[in-house]
């Protein structure tokens, strides 16, 4: 129970189902005095929302936001801020036919095995559109981390089995990002993906897909020991979104193939680069970052960097075979307005969930010392 | 700040420094009732104990544990559970050559760069040591889900290089784990793996290597979404681990090439099977386990399996550069006892921090219904 | 950060500015399958609600709330319930010329000192509109209370200096609570208290009170030692009551001055009183409750009994010396609406905070046992 | 479940049975770099000793306590620090009678019909013997206030009848309170005081008493609207102690009988009183402190002072009636050590659960501006 609610200090709360009357967030703990506006919130959310062509769903709102309480004259009060988004577009009687039987790939089962009963009108709070809440919080925090000059930035890095490029590589363009309907980083992979993502619409099939991301200008030492570690809350936080079955940091998984002559990050004096460590700690730079930016949990100011790997979106066009709330064998057409690869929705919410770790890890921070 | 604590109600807080006085536990949540024996926590502390040959340290301590509250009569009170062992072997003069310089891929420089300073010998809080306190609570909490007929086990899935097999293939034995040096399921490939550990010893290297866990018997709906949920918190545990870069649950990384077709886990009627789900919802099992046990962060009823990747052990034996407290460049040669390859003794702290997690899920759970 | 959660198991979350768009919460870990109806959230509100007439404010609202979130045909969903009440009777410009004063017995001046600004249109986050929210998820809580039959009453047992009855005293009466504008238990106290009240009113000033409460129907043993107990957990819900002074539990503070031999409560053979209590444990009920229902922090069976005194309403209507914004003493004449006593509608809020208090403890009693 | 930690930010959590191996805490969240010494932890215990004549039991142990972890070289680190302290003086045998009777005005029934069974011997975990553990953790939060000069003083300001002098009485001394057996902050008062308590020792009867606290140099604006207030933690943190029935700020339940005009706390300019407050906000002072040094649940820059009532020791020497574990009617014979009148043991605990409280309110006031 309470499973809605993430954060020790800079915390979120969110709620909604998917086709009942509204969906949002209460953050408490966003510092006060910091400018908000409820544009910073409406950015995200349209990036979050369906219906921009491509991979997604058709189903389009507005996803209008408003602001119901934390912000006076333009700056927050320190009080909790409350997001509202009204679910515009329910077509619950699109859902009707899937009252009673439970959806492979999905938690309908598992809900009901839990709760008794469930929502079924789109996946009810089970649906992506839960994700809604988190990224009106997260662009809070993001605010909140943009103050500070910390920036985050996710993509599709992989879709529909084609791997896309990743910075470094010369194909790799970070104005290219939000340019194609997939989000990936670079142009010809985007096309490539986006044809056999076509394909797969056709055969009313889906595609899994990774989106990795990058935070920028973290401080060091930001995470804590030793179980909330900046990437066992990262971790937390990927693994807590629908779909994902993976996340890896720097080398990943590949890291268990290696050697430590090979993989261990080597500091190297660099003056003046962090001019505000304590104890007259001399600041350092690293000649690789296999680490992904964490060591022992905590930054070690190079790149954050992780990926995140989810399945194919379950809702398929195709027949499936499964089981009744009778508990009989049955068979299943899925029809509506269905994702076909989570890729580019999952951007802003990897971003989401990344700014409220790191916001709520910059504040715990607050407190190392005396 | 406040890192050392897990969990929302059964609630474990670790303390201990590598070369400090002591190191341990203190359990605060576990019910009232349990018949706890010192020899539960004595066992899978020697489990993790260096010192048992192959890729592990040669420090070897007794790592004695005793119960200093909580427990009356041989049953737990409803009061929290002290555990306490003391450190016995230190040495800590090993270490004074690292005091003023920062090892390559290790916590040194972050630790500083958060504190100010750091407790230099053995890594002091950010030490393999550290999982001691994990392994002593995660005992108890093994103790709590055997009442309920949960097992857990782990094993080294990868290591050197060499994958090891896993459940269902035909070298895999249940009973093999414990019985080579690497905790791996197949004879084999244990042997093949120690040759090539061997020859990274020679070579004065580590290597990396995998664990793979699987949770029996678990109820179905554990979990708390949608932040709460059981991936979710497995994968925080897992990325608290010091060495861990990534985890995989299921068909893990590779189903973001997969398709929905594919992929997608079918319920099949299963009548009897959990005869105590709430609002008569109906039995089912699944025809796969792609998903590897938790749908919408929810077990469903089939094994957890998940998969955690160990970058190598930091502390090689060769020279490496690096800098030291100066600021400045300098070189480092690290002696004294390590581990090669982290698996073997990463197999019961996977373990514990898996029965940590679901210990805490298996009380929310409670809470589910009215 | 982050004080406007409350809750361990049944979480709350409020938010709102008594002039801003609107007040609500989010009630994260209601277990599913409750049947709940607006109407129940309405009501309690409508009690909270000012202008019945008596020592209220004559600010009149409808305080309609929507639920936006966590109820699906009637029932708790067990995900976040959203609840929204829209502040329609602003009359910002009311307050005006206190932009720049600190009003005396006010929070003003130390949320500034801790926020570097506030929202001064009555009050912002610290005033008395604030407990909406509260009152709204408390609302929720009593519904699962009354479930389980537990059931819950506050009144005014003290207002402008008159000491009304309680139970047990002859004029006493349950009903007559609801019955007067003060909510004493007894018609001829209410009646003078309202006398005085007047008479304040008339001179601009404001009135002290006590308001007293009792919950039947506990089970035994609630309470989570040694930091969350019963009686602990009550002080704080009570003292996070804008005005609240002090809180008393059974003799209060008359058992400072009291003996052993007189004050302790001795339990008595009560077989079958409780008939589900584990280990074979007998029942007991008890000769005297002079511990208000609370022993060791567990509550013992018989009714939970506290009082809490508030102090007078800080906003009196004569002119009062203090400082402005620019640190220079000035004058201050209070304008407006506002209570001269807030007896009557703590009376709901201190019902809600006790039901918030209760249903979380009673979740956490769900794990006391193996 | 889990009811034995405490604190956000700066985080305790306590073990220990009264006749267990054991007592203590582990801290989690002390900042890092604070001079420690075992020495002022030791000072601390001493105070709560038992043993030094006057109303305290002739139970005398040395409480040598031992810092495990988390302290290196003199300074903390930043990770849990862990203080063991033997219980040395058990003699489990003087409780064998006790054994099936259930004693009035103690926590025995409760705990049964919460856990089944119980830890009989001196009450186990819900012995006065538990607050070792919280003034232990104390001792540390102190260490961390002192550096920021904030100071805690506690002293029994009522005992068996007879009130003694407060701040600003002619006959209160501060250097007083130290010096007498009962911890009274006059001389007179606390003789008078003894001679009472003197004839409950022969009556086989004991005394309740009050207990009043001042924090000094506390920081404006401390305390987390609207659940975490400043006087909501005290609350909590007071009520949580054993015999602890009511507690009262400033003016206290005497507030419930005032009107506004007399009580409202005014503020007076005090140029360069608080030199650092946000946003250009001026400083003040106050004419009067009935608020107890907190408004609106934040510190007002006066001293915070309330007064916590306990009732009675329960453990009398004289025949009670009671009920045994067959339900049945029995008589029940205390022997043994005990206090007759908490006071001046309670002195120190009240004042470490002060402690706790501010130091974890410090920390969260870290994170209230951007």
């Amino acid at each position: 129970m309470g499973g809605s609610s993430f954060g020790v200090l800079f915390k979120a709360a969110t709620f909604g189902e998917s086709h009942g009357p509204a969906s949002g967030c209460v953050v408490d703990g966003c510092p006060a005095g910091l400018a908000l506006d409820i544009e910073d919130i409406r950015h995200d959310l349209a990036r979050r929302r369906p219906g921009g062509g491509g991979p997604a769903t058709s189903r389009s709102e507005a996803d209008e936001p408003e602001i119901l309480s934390g912000v006076f004259e333009g700056k927050t009060l320190g009080s909790p801020i409350a997001i509202l988004v009204r679910n515009k577009n329910q077509r619950p009687s699109d859902y009707d036919n899937l009252k009673d039987l439970y959806r492979p790939g999905h938690a309908d089962w598992p809900w009901e095995a839990k709760y008794g009963f469930r929502d079924h009108r789109g996946g009810g709070r089970s649906s992506a559109r839960e994700t809604l809440g988190r990224v009106a919080a997260g662009a809070i925090a993001r605010v909140f981390l943009s103050s500070l000059n910390i920036e985050i930035i996710a993509w599709t890095s992989s879709a529909a089995g084609i791997d896309g490029p990743g910075p470094g590589d010369p194909s790799f363009n970070w104005d290219e990002i939000e340019n194609n309907p997939l989000r990936m980083g670079g142009k010809a992979a985007a096309a490539q993906a986006m044809e056999k993502i076509e394909a797969l619409r056709q055969a009313g099939d889906s595609s899994g897909c990774a989106v990795s991301c990058v935070a920028r200008n973290l401080p060091p030492g930001l995470g804590e020991p030793v179980f909330d570690k900046l990437d066992a809350r990262i971790a937390a936080a990927m693994l807590s979104l629908g779909a994902a079955k993976a996340v890896e940091f720097g080398a990943g998984s590949s890291a268990a193939k290696s050697q430590g002559s090979v993989l261990n990050d080597r500091p190297m004096p660099a003056p003046g680069l962090f001019p505000d460590l304590p104890g007259g700690v001399p600041s350092v730079s690293w000649k690789t970052n296999n680490a992904g930016g964490v060591l022992g949990g905590l930054s070690t100011g190079m790149d954050l960097c992780f990926t995140v790997s989810f399945k194919p979106i379950s809702s398929i066009l195709q027949k499936q075979e499964t089981v009744n709330r009778q508990g009989k064998a049955a068979e299943l057409l899925i029809q509506g307005r269905h994702d076909i690869c989570v890729g580019p929705r999952a951007v802003p919410v990897v971003e989401a969930m990344t700014a409220l770790v790191l916001a709520d890890l910059i504040l715990l921070q607050r407190c190392a010392l005396v």
